[in-house]
């Protein structure tokens, strides 16, 4: 039950849901292996490893699959989620609709800058002196963070403090766990430098080879 | 020089770029070993790979090595990019003041909406008729897209017919590379799943022992 495999778990669940809204009702595990580019016994691996089951021939039924993977995930249930940092990227994330179809909700957000407490309709915004108390009373354990990267570690650390277990943080800065605390850091601007790099070194070959 | 090298290579230049700010000349290879939590070898071994080499006992000199790092990553120049789809995650990537720092420059947004087009300052937003001509115009090799999922291959395969070479996509569909473009996919609702899971299958463990 590595990273790799949850990862691949999240991307079958994505593409059974598109085969679901097209009306499909079986898959295959070849076809889930060519949605995900890889072999299709990395798939069968990945199901046995999950204890789901299929019928050697007759491929998986995609709605007990797809209840499967959900239970797996824990998305039969809803995940509260709170931010702390409503800069930017704060705020899009909390008006990123995409959330909310995976059953992730954000129910507020957190920063210590209160002119920005009136951008997001719906979900509040509070001063960070309110951030302990909201976090026990909705016993929250899913936190991101997105503070500029000198306060990440603090704002970690707090959040670790008041009972938080999960973080994904978008601060460029790389957070280390502690104790039973799983941090996941993305960092978009080594994403795009990955691309660039790619990009420019795919370039200077063509270039060499014309 | 695989991808895994270049995310380190990119790790080094942020904790380097760290180490200068606090007045530090000297570096070495342990202290690098620490801030990315590998070994000291795997620090040498990718210096090497790139062609950086340091003195056996004396290290590394901060500024030489950020000067070669900067110039494999190629950000000894700015790099121009294009958004395309200035809807929350657009918008929050054009005001996302990481990006100068690193000398990546959004220098437009394209959207279909033209409601969306004077949120930002400093940068413009067209139509996405103008994306052909402006991309041509200013040899733009890397975009961004911020679009619905539905509408996100559509927006690729327009973008590398254009001659885009890069593209970092954040729509939640994996997007597949063609011929000689870098497509490097972040997945939102992949990245806050994988913390859910491992935070709650850390939180059932404590249950059980308990």
């Amino acid at each position: 039950m590595n990273e790799n495999s949850i990862e691949r778990l999240s991307k079958y669940k994505s593409s059974l849901q598109k085969l679901k809204t097209l009306g499909f009702l079986k898959v295959f595990s070849d076809n889930l292996a060519d949605a995900l580019g890889i072999q299709s016994a990395q798939v069968r691996k990945d199901f046995s490893l999950f204890g789901i089951s299929g019928k050697k021939r007759g491929g998986y039924n995609v709605e007990d699959l797809l209840t499967s993977i959900n239970t797996i995930l824990g998305k039969d249930r809803i995940e509260n989620v709170i931010i702390v940092g409503c800069g930017n990227i704060g705020i899009a994330l909390m008006n990123y609709r995409g959330f909310v179809r995976e059953k992730i909700k954000i129910i507020a957000g957190f920063d210590i800058d209160p002119s920005r407490m009136a951008k997001v309709e719906k979900i509040p915004i509070y001063t960070m002196e309110k951030l302990k108390d909201f976090i026990h009373a909705e016993s929250v354990k899913i936190a991101i963070i997105a503070v500029p990267d000198i306060a990440a570690q603090r704002v970690a650390d707090l959040l670790i403090s008041y009972g938080i277990k999960g973080i994904l943080n978008f601060a460029p800065i790389k957070l280390k766990s502690q104790g039973e605390v799983v941090i996941n850091n993305v960092d978009l601007i080594q994403e795009i430098e990955k691309v660039i790099y790619y990009a420019n070194a795919m370039d200077d070959d063509n270039g060499k080879e014309s």
